[in-house]
């Protein structure tokens, strides 16, 4: 499965920094249909766009609720592979494999991938959740309920982890 | 394809860290069919083996022979993809990014793959030093020589960059 909007709350770190460094009020709800950059003036987008690249950005990312304890009891049944299209980011590549040391121990090195497309991944369930790595993927494309995604339509969908936690059970 | 042993010289790194740490006179060689480690005295094994742990390892790592002509042309007719076991050495990750970087520019970050195990990728070809990675995969698997795989048995196999490029041009 994905990692940024999956498990990794990537969206809401945008909000956070760029409610906090000018002083904004946004929400996720706000957002909605859009990514966080579509939402500031002009004048802060390209501040908002360049949040991925600083330091520390990846490595301070909270988990999204249940993710935890939902995927240690899959991880139980099923072989879970965790793959993020982090190489764009080469300064992200450590801090996720440190974050996934902290927040999901329970996911060896082996089954963790640093990728570019995801099209080169075989599986029987992907879930991402962004629509275009869904449409390559040959098997059961599950898209995960992000702010940006709310107005994708002509997938399987899931809001939450519990929701993932009663499809796979 | 692979990284280290087949477009990187991990191997003879190893031998000249060796050699220079411990004024010794190691080869590849010498070594046919052995890990460098392997053929090492008790009392410096563990310093070989956590060579790759050490910050700029693998930033400082030689080409292999041919490899960025070879691949320069292959890249201009297939679809090539660069994948590393590299997840069990978070320090290597930007590392590696960086050295593709320079080495191998035209591998775009979408082609690029830091990963665990590798029987999670489809491609049609699959390069690779190791047999455990050949045999789990599906297709084509080449062996690329390394003084480590000299003995290995049952696969087809490349011993340099200008078999390779004679073999899928």
């Amino acid at each position: 499965m994905d990692m940024d909007e999956v498990i990794a709350d990537t969206y809401g770190a945008h909000i956070e920094i760029y409610n906090a460094e000018f002083k904004a009020q946004l929400t996720p709800e706000k957002c909605a249909g859009k990514e966080v950059w579509h939402m500031v003036s002009e004048a802060h987008q390209d501040s908002v766009r360049k949040h991925a690249f600083r330091r520390g950005f990846f490595r301070d990312l909270k988990p999204i609720a249940n993710s935890i304890t939902i995927l240690k009891q899959l991880a139980s049944r099923h072989e879970i592979y965790i793959a993020s299209a982090a190489m764009q980011f080469p300064n992200s590549l450590e801090e996720k494999s440190e974050w996934l040391d902290e927040h999901f121990p329970f996911i060896p090195w082996q089954n963790r991938i640093l990728c570019g497309h995801k099209h080169i991944l075989k599986g029987d369930i992907l879930i991402d959740d962004r629509s275009y790595n869904l449409e390559h993927f040959g098997d059961r494309g599950i898209l995960f309920t992000s702010p940006h995604n709310v107005h994708t339509k002509g997938f399987e969908r899931a809001d939450t982890w519990l929701e993932i936690g009663d499809k796979l059970r």
